[in-house]
């Protein structure tokens, strides 16, 4: 059982902020994200686009925006349960509550903060009749760990981005990679496209367009994929392969918090925007694009506000009647949970003689 | 008369910040600040120290704070009527509002946002029995434009950092700089401390220490001030100059608005936090330091998100029954009002053969 003082649901920018503010005021948190890194919708869905109304950036990288959030709240030395869905919740005797993965992990801890965003990130799926069958045994729909893949043969289906940077970078790693796309075209950063094009030429990756994968061979785990080839004359023929990894995109589901009994409006939660960002199940908090209320924007900057409001709420739950007196970062400095202490520095007092 | 969309009182970060998020909805913004120069707390009390808890900043010194704010508004060319200070409001028949200043410079708008902070910083003045007759006309309590002092004999009193600086500062521009300050001891950067000194060893800035400004002498304007030096024997002389600035700090006075007919508390203004941050005077709003409301926090990053949720309103109020969908600037760019256009890179789509 994994413990905590507020366990934060979703890893995305409101998550991680969250983690700061929290650390501020002493308190320890742990994130749960069905990614398998943090970021949210920055890291998946745009981490090479610039944002533009981010307070005092006049142009930031989502990539570069979650590496500075992971920065400043590292101090604060967060607990991660990467690549698990948060499933279920029960709520405690001792109004505490124990959150449980799709992977069974626990978690237990007295404040709960629901960051999710537009819901945990499901991968889409190829029709394959057999794929479920071999999901985590040979079939993955995102990378956790490149390192599996050393010296073993992988196929890759995509034609994003993210086919195309994972296609580049295990072509290093792996024995063998195979890139197949429905069409010839890719779409993506001209970078990437360019990348591939001369991996291909170099025959580090052995690219099959336009193709689809139909089926999976294996017994235990997979053994190789029919493909079907869309050209002149339909052809389908086997690659033998330890790896099929489809990466067609990962699309946000809210998904099983729906049914932890929150007021839901909009597939989203309805908070208390007038006081915490509470929901109606108390101790229970929603923050960033998961929420809603009279007037949301779903922007980053507005989950930054609301995480910061909503520890000041979690800092009483936690420590009841405890009077807690704002301080400003730049006079009482931070105190990261590692041992480190920031400080502005002091005007000296010197006579000039 | 001068016409805007929206006229914010207070340049802090606040009011900075405003100019960016009504810009993206295509309103422009003209700002009135008591202080010389935009920023507001952070420019006026801090600029030298960092700063730990701007989201995405694991430091940044408030100074360049301001400076990044500026970066990212210019593009939509705010207007500012700066050291002059927002005196009263006068609601017009078309529910539109005209602010004056103390120098009578009019504003006339549909939405006024007041982001007034602590209140308009107004200056500590020495005790001098004939100092109100001497203002403008060679006394002046901050420096609008150094320039003024072009080859002048200047006399600055104080001993904190203003004082340093500005000494520093002047030494180079002025015929003549005198720095007056009632101990042997400076309460500044180390720098600064350390460069008056180099400066007065070199004879170009002329100290007196433990001393006190004790009179002015002049006719329509300063022609001198009366130096009471508090050493072993007390003695009394005149020292000729153009100028005399008493640099004793500047100190944050909700002042005038206080009259406005709005509802204070906390001498704060009173907002709907549950919708727009709007106060009971409709089109007139309160975001930033200077609101309140239940939870609030006087904090950068609280000013920021209500500066927005409140353009959205006033877009509103100013464009009736036009429906706004919210965009993102990843995805729709950023058109500044000077030509300028912003825009992420789109992916490309190209074959690999
Ligand atoms: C193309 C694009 C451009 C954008 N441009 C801008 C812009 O210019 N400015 C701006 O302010 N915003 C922009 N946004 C929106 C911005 O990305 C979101 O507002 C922001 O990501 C919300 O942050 P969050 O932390 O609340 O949620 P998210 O970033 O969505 O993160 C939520 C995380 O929670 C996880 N999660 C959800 N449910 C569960 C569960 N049950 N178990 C485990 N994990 C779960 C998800 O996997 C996800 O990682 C843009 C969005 C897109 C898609
Ligand atoms: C030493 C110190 C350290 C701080 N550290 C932090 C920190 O670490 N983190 C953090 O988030 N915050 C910190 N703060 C607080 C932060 O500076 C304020 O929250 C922030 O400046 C508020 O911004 P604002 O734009 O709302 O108001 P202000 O910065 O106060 O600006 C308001 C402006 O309005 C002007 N004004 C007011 N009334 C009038 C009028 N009638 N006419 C014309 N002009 C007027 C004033 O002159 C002023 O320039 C700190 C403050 C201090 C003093």
């Amino acid at each position: 059982m994994i413990k905590t003082d507020i366990l934060i649901i979703g890893a995305g920018p409101t998550g991680l902020f969250t983690v700061f503010e929290a650390g501020l005021l002493k308190l320890k948190c742990h994130l749960i994200d069905a990614l398998p890194q943090p970021g949210g919708q920055c890291t998946e869905l745009y981490p090479k686009k610039p944002i533009y109304d981010i307070p005092a950036y006049p142009e930031i990288l989502a990539g570069d925006l979650t590496h500075r959030l992971m920065e400043q709240c590292k101090q604060f030395e967060p607990g991660f349960t990467l690549g698990e869905r948060a499933e279920t919740i029960e709520k405690q005797e001792d109004d505490t509550f124990i959150v449980t993965t799709n992977k069974g992990t626990k978690h237990h801890a007295p404040v709960v903060a629901i960051a999710g965003g537009l819901g945990s990130f499901e991968p889409r799926k190829p029709l394959i009749h057999n794929i479920a069958d071999f999901e985590d045994r040979g079939v993955e729909y995102m990378i956790k760990d490149p390192e599996m893949y050393r010296n073993k043969n992988v196929v890759i289906a995509g034609g994003g981005d993210s086919a195309l940077d994972w296609s580049i970078f295990l072509s290093d790693v792996a024995a063998n990679v195979t890139l197949i796309h429905r069409r010839n075209e890719f779409r993506g950063h001209l970078d990437s496209v360019e990348k591939v094009q001369e991996l291909k030429n170099k025959g580090k990756i052995n690219l099959i367009t336009p193709a689809e994968v139909v089926g999976i061979v294996g017994d235990k785990s997979v053994k190789a994929v029919v493909v079907k080839q869309a050209q002149h004359i339909e052809k389908e023929f086997e690659i033998e392969c330890d790896h099929f990894i489809p990466l067609f995109g990962l699309s946000p589901k809210l998904g099983p918090i729906a049914n932890w009994g929150l007021e839901i409006e909009k597939n989203a939660i309805k908070v208390d925007n007038a006081l915490d960002y509470q929901t109606n199940i108390p101790g229970i908090y929603a923050i960033g694009d998961v929420n809603t209320y009279p007037g949301k924007l779903k922007l980053i900057l507005c989950g930054f506000h609301e995480a910061t409001l909503m520890c000041q709420s979690a800092y009483q739950r936690i420590n009841p009647g405890k009077r807690y007196v704002l301080k400003y970062t730049t006079v009482a400095g931070v105190n990261g949970f590692d041992g480190t202490r920031k400080e502005a520095p002091k005007a000296v007092v010197k006579a000039i003689d």
